[in-house]
């Protein structure tokens, strides 16, 4: 992480508060009518008092031209560097639906599918059977025992569900079970390394025992696995800053993101007015918070223009309610841009700014893509976000004598 | 290289196209009477609207204050981290004249000389004695043999040529002869390592048998070697990059170095008018190519500002021909700058612009080191371009979920 070891004796424990608010998929670009952005577009009046007041920048989450997930995009913002601390696909997705992972679990993402007389694949996704119909199809499944290990198994949506094992020397270094293709028979798993052996031994009998258990239902009689992962050790931002960081998410993935990182993920309702209440009602406990902001990523992904715009202006009359609590460092970041004319997440530089006693604001007029390129943060990689906020909030002392 | 190996699962292949155009020596600095750098003075309509389409930004070759080689420069556009992959003086010079090299050759930069009655040197260059001169000298040091290796010497110009060793368990590891005084004997090869002794010995026979052939010459009676290299082990781009990649160069050293990085070169005239015709006809056969324009460097390199601000001139009408091509993705970038001024290579950032349907154009007006320094990329490390250019191609993929 970006946190070199030599920093460590630089961070200091005080009464002053970070409050990091994550607008996900931030970033955005021009709508080829108007030449505006989404930030350019939206009515901001909040925010872009907050940037006459802020120094300001962009930030690149994990190189130029790559464009991270969810996972590597926030764990980017908590400071640690993105390509060496992976979250595998399975452990994100246990995490997305708030299933408890401790380190050493195994989690994969499970598909129920359809396979014929002779056990080869007819539909890899099983017709996309409805959550009401795979729900007690994991019920049976989390039935399965297999000495020596506990398994469980929780629906996700539709044809998707969760495989979390749990017990002593397990290895996510299994291949997986889906061929990618039709009319082959879903491949049993392997252990790509001796460490690994048992854990494929315990899968393999696992898919054994779900066939037998599926046999005699029509539309979804076998289950494909794949993404095995652990989650990533990595140290706990408290340690790493000396801070007693809680993280405020209504959706359970970035809560499970706050959780790898080490943050009390306090519980909270299912909107950012909800959020920001828990914030105000924790303000006292805490001296960083990460809370986050979902909407506008879903807009932008879903590929609607003026949605995200909109998502943007429901965000903006919040932000009073959290200048009101008087942190000693506001910080505005993205985990990633989603530009809603490419309806996905993009390698962008993202526009970042932040507040305290020492910005008095620096000529960016606006809190937008363009405005932000001119403050006087320039362009820093997301992973240093957490120094300029540690040294903003009197965190972080001077390095070396 | 810049493409960590966890980015290798986000390389697509797909039938986009991407054009690297290299303007070799593209940046420069200022005139002292105008204040105009060679760009910023040059008259170039058709680059400068396609900057007003693209995004633009400053690329850093090597490190902040360090001034590239042809062969660093280049490589770190190709997306090799130049401070890891080196390639020799020797692999360089053979390069620069078409010859081939195969991994395991070790090709050194040879010197004729001219030593006293006791073998003490006289003339290091012996006389710059020209080409017509030197060619016969190298047929006869041509004829040489060593049993269990392959000899060849190769003319270049002047008093200088190639000589390339090809053969099992060469190496690279060896010293020099040159001791850059007079009056002393030149150097034997001494070996490195175990591994070099074989090497060793094998030079230093074939510097005793080109002594006894050129003994009786009056102008030129000895060699001197230096820079024994062997051709870096790169990962071809191919591979990395899931790309079928050529190379369109008019300049052997530019076609050597495409080798290098693995792209199949694509025999071409020898002007850059060649070389856009070049890539006309073969634009279905490759989904990458890499086109060289290598007279601005020329010009910068003898100090001549009016002459590289002509040649840039010169090369912008030929910009509409590639446009024509409608590549999803056309990069100019420059190796290096060659500032006129200083009459070398020079560390300062190089323009760069990316045109692809993705970029609308940004505010930068025309295509120059201050413009492009305002574009939306900002300042990357050249090692980022090809980032940059896969994924406006749509060749890399989300990172991490």
């Amino acid at each position: 992480m970006i946190d070199q070891e030599q920093l460590r004796d630089c961070y200091v424990t005080t009464r002053s508060k970070i409050v990091m608010l994550v607008v996900d998929g931030l970033g955005g670009l021009a709508h080829p009518d108007t030449g505006l952005s989404e930030l350019e577009t939206a009515r901001l009046p909040n925010l872009d008092a907050m940037a006459q007041e802020s120094a300001c920048g962009l930030t690149t989450p994990v190189l130029p031209g790559v464009a991270p997930g969810s996972g590597p995009g926030h764990l980017a913002l908590f400071g640690y560097d993105p390509l060496k601390h992976m979250i595998g696909r399975g452990a994100l997705e246990a995490l997305g639906i708030d299933t408890p992972l401790i380190p050493g679990d195994v989690a994969a993402r499970g598909n129920f599918c359809l396979v014929d007389g002779d056990g080869l694949l007819v539909d890899r996704r099983a017709g996309r059977i409805p959550t009401e119909f795979s729900t007690p199809l994991c019920q049976r499944l989390d039935r399965i025992e297999i000495p020596g290990v506990e398994l469980d198994v929780y629906p996700v949506q539709d044809y998707r569900f969760v495989l979390r094992l749990r017990g002593e020397g397990l290895s996510e270094r299994i291949t997986e079970t889906d061929p990618q293709i039709t009319s082959v028979a879903p491949l049993p798993v392997e252990a790509l390394g001796p460490q690994a052996e048992r854990t494929a031994s315990i899968v393999n009998d696992f898919l054994a025992q779900a066939r037998l258990l599926l046999a005699e239902e029509e539309r979804a009689n076998m289950v494909m696995l794949r993404g095995f992962a652990q989650l990533p050790n990595l140290p706990p931002m408290g340690d790493v800053y000396r801070l007693n960081p809680a993280g405020i998410a209504a959706y359970p993935m970035y809560r499970g993101l706050a959780t790898v990182s080490g943050m009390r993920v306090i519980p909270t309702g299912k909107t950012f007015a909800d959020e920001v209440e828990t914030l105000q009602q924790n303000f006292e406990s805490h001296d960083f918070f990460f809370i986050h902001y979902k909407p506008a990523d879903a807009a932008g992904e879903d590929g609607d223009f003026d949605a995200k715009v909109q998502r943007l202006e429901e965000l903006d009359p919040l932000i009073p309610q959290i200048r009101e609590l008087d942190p000693d460092v506001l910080l505005v970041a993205g985990d990633h841009a989603t530009p809603a004319i490419m309806a996905s997440h993009s390698w962008h530089p993202v526009p970042f700014m932040l507040h305290s006693k020492l910005t008095k604001g620096e000529g960016v007029k606006t809190f937008d893509e363009r405005a932000c390129a001119q403050g006087s943060i320039g362009s820093i990689q997301a992973t240093q976000v957490m120094l300029m906020a540690m040294s903003h909030a009197g965190k972080l002392t001077k390095f070396g004598p």
